[in-house]
């Protein structure tokens, strides 16, 4: 039986594409939430997940920290992915020679629109219809009956969905990275990148002390990030990746030094740093 | 002639919740952009501009960040608003005598859905409908000819589209803060507040070096934020706030020890610490 692994949304999400680029040999299982997905972990219904952590262009993703928080999991993969918006019509408009300015309606995802703003202001005749996500957009395209209509989504949602390709790279920035992990029930004792979370008291110098090893021991912090913990005004907890890369024997030192100055911490993963795909 | 200040949407959305609350007496002009709402104030055709910075459940906004690193603009206020989610209902539907189990429609963003997940679990009857905004979700109700439809919107959406409130706090998390800030033309010497951009070189410690000069001063940091630069690889950009209170002469001694160690620095503003409102 092939190795599982949830992913969120349905074939050709950002998550399916990441995944499917990332694990060639694994059975792609949907689910319809990030929290769906920690619990086929957890109850061992799939070997992994994959989660987004964050996005270039929209920050840290709240509610995947608070799933690794508070659920009994790992990260032991990093994925970057690299996502282009395509704008997709059918086969039959090509084979009508049609073209942009034939176009009435446009199926997406307000976010992507909102990326996607210079297109529209320069063919402002094309309507926009609302979909949950992209790969919706791309099923609604081809059960749309019109001719004249398109969707915005990925060069995999296309040749899933069977559409065309009628011009690349709408976005306004090239720059729409989403970093995804992969997460399991067992963590890896092995890897060059490690994230954790901890949280401090809220005193002066609490965070720098917290930090100290890092420069000590020649690490560079590839993230750090602080969140309010809201309902506890003056409580804040901190995400905070780092690559080990030879050094992994620095590991318990550092996480001994942190944890005399933090009220807790967890590692949310030791594991190696991931490439970056195109979508 | 009243003073004016730009935000945000159509009247009614938290831009303009925000900005209501707490300009009592100006002049509101709605933007369909945040960078319309830059230039606006740039040009002066507003005095000030509302923007969104940071939500509790999404993180930061990093469009904000970039028009305040590339703007000429200066932070000079603060605002939380906390984000209440109400199912509204049209007038008709309680003379009408009817409730939650004979609606059949519901109006709202793709996300404010996501944040009332539970609620659409408990009456999965009712189907939704993507708009790009709660402010337009509350107009296409009001426009509804059918009576047993409903939208999800704020409490102060409601009364400006003459709509009832049928279920208060439909959404899963009673923590939505966004943080907004309000930006000028002219930057303030006054204020118990500062936020900075900067970005230090990739070496190990440079971040904790530039960020000495704060336990020193017995000052701590309420938000730490780091940024990858796309397209550059090891360069970051990092968000700080902090707090002055009345150590207000300490600004320009810590800015200079920063100074030091950084490639660059840019403070997006000196404000008074906001307050929270209930949207």
């Amino acid at each position: 039986m092939s190795k599982t692994i949830s992913y969120l949304g349905l074939a050709g999400s950002n998550s399916y594409i990441a995944a499917q680029k990332y694990f060639k040999k694994y059975s792609l299982v949907s689910c319809n939430s990030f929290s769906s997905i920690v619990s086929k972990v957890i109850r061992g219904e799939t070997n992994l997940g994959i989660l987004p952590l964050e996005n270039s262009l929209t920050g840290s993703i709240y509610e995947t920290y608070d799933l690794l928080l508070t659920g009994n999991l790992s990260i032991v993969g990093e994925i970057f992915l690299n996502i282009n918006h395509h704008l997709l019509v059918k086969k039959i408009f090509l084979e009508n020679k049609l073209d942009i300015l034939d176009l009435t309606h446009c199926y997406s995802h307000p976010e992507v629109f909102k990326q996607c703003k210079s297109f529209f202001h320069q063919y402002p005749h094309i309507k926009t219809i609302l979909t949950e996500d992209t790969t919706r957009a791309a099923i609604k395209l081809k059960e749309d009956k019109a001719i004249a209509t398109c969707a915005i989504g990925t060069k995999l949602g296309a040749s899933l969905y069977h559409l065309q390709t009628l011009k690349k790279n709408i976005a306004e920035s090239p720059y729409n990275f989403t970093r995804f992990v992969v997460v399991s029930k067992k963590g890896q004792k092995k890897g060059n990148k490690v994230s954790l979370i901890f949280s401090v008291e809220h005193v002066p110098g609490s965070l720098l002390k917290t930090l100290e090893p890092y420069p000590r021991y020649g690490l560079n912090l590839t993230k750090i990030e602080s969140r309010p913990v809201f309902g506890k005004p003056w409580e804040y907890i901190f995400f905070v990746d780092f690559e080990l890369k030879d050094k992994k024997d620095l590991l318990p030192k550092i996480l001994s030094q942190m944890k005399e100055h933090v009220n807790f911490l967890k590692i949310l993963g030791l594991y190696e740093k991931g490439e970056i795909y195109e979508s």
